[in-house]
């Protein structure tokens, strides 16, 4: 039950999409127990975004949310690969990517809560 | 003070935005305290999502933030309300809704903290 | 490793969004050790928003997202400055704004975490 949306201020293709969509279903394996079967994602793009008072670079936000808990190894891996991904498929340049981590107690999937 | 964020790739139109706005106005009402009174809503339609890999059928990502807490009970309430609405509504199946909560200590109305 | 997103019916111009930009850059030294050196920013203008069941005022949802902690008065203080803000720049009335808090224990940049 891991929801991740990444927001941007590039235009991301079809092509692009579907890459990110199929790499963050791998990466989403470096947090225990947690598989694309159950990662939901969103994408935002050409979002209004700042970073320092200034929008004139590729930035995004990525809003890693779950159900439960992980180690703090396991996110640092899924913040270098998140990282990676968006550096490869959109060149965006690490530092001017946040992740953030929410650890979700009460979670519903098909009508009732885990 | 509570805010419901509704995600979804289905168009919405105005009538069913105006029925999912009554009905949850309505089910907020299961969390004890809480109305329609201080019920916040937004609706991104027509989002790019993704759930288990997949984007070709309705989804939604649907996050409930309170001020305070709620019962389990309360919040598996919810989560079946929001689930039917959503169906009823937009025909997208339980089994591609997410339902998250989240349960906020610092929140602002007015220009100030309650 | 602040980030604020602001969300709201209103329609922003540039020069609003500018404008509204460097206020928030300012006003997040109102939580000691931050600053707009690490603040990101995100603008969802002309969102599809309700309050108390009605669309008809200018509205805004603003979420505040922090890497630690801050104190009551601190958060009390960023939210007056806020709603002070939307105000001035949008005539957004104070009591149809709400700030909401989310205190962050993982927050990634630049590949790894915090």
């Amino acid at each position: 039950m891991p929801y991740i949306s990444t927001r941007t201020n590039v235009k991301l293709s079809n092509d692009q999409c579907e890459s990110i969509k199929t790499k963050l279903g791998k990466a989403i394996e470096l947090l225990p127990g947690k598989s694309e079967n159950w990662l939901m994602l969103s994408f935002e793009d050409e979002s209004n975004l700042y970073f320092k008072g200034k929008n004139d670079k590729p930035l995004a936000f990525v809003d890693v949310k779950l159900f439960g808990k992980a180690s703090k190894d396991a996110y640092n891996n899924l913040t270098r690969e998140i990282a990676n991904i968006l550096h490869e498929e959109l060149n965006i340049q690490p530092d001017c990517i946040y992740v953030k981590y929410e650890e979700v107690s009460t979670w519903g999937w098909n009508g009732s809560n885990f």
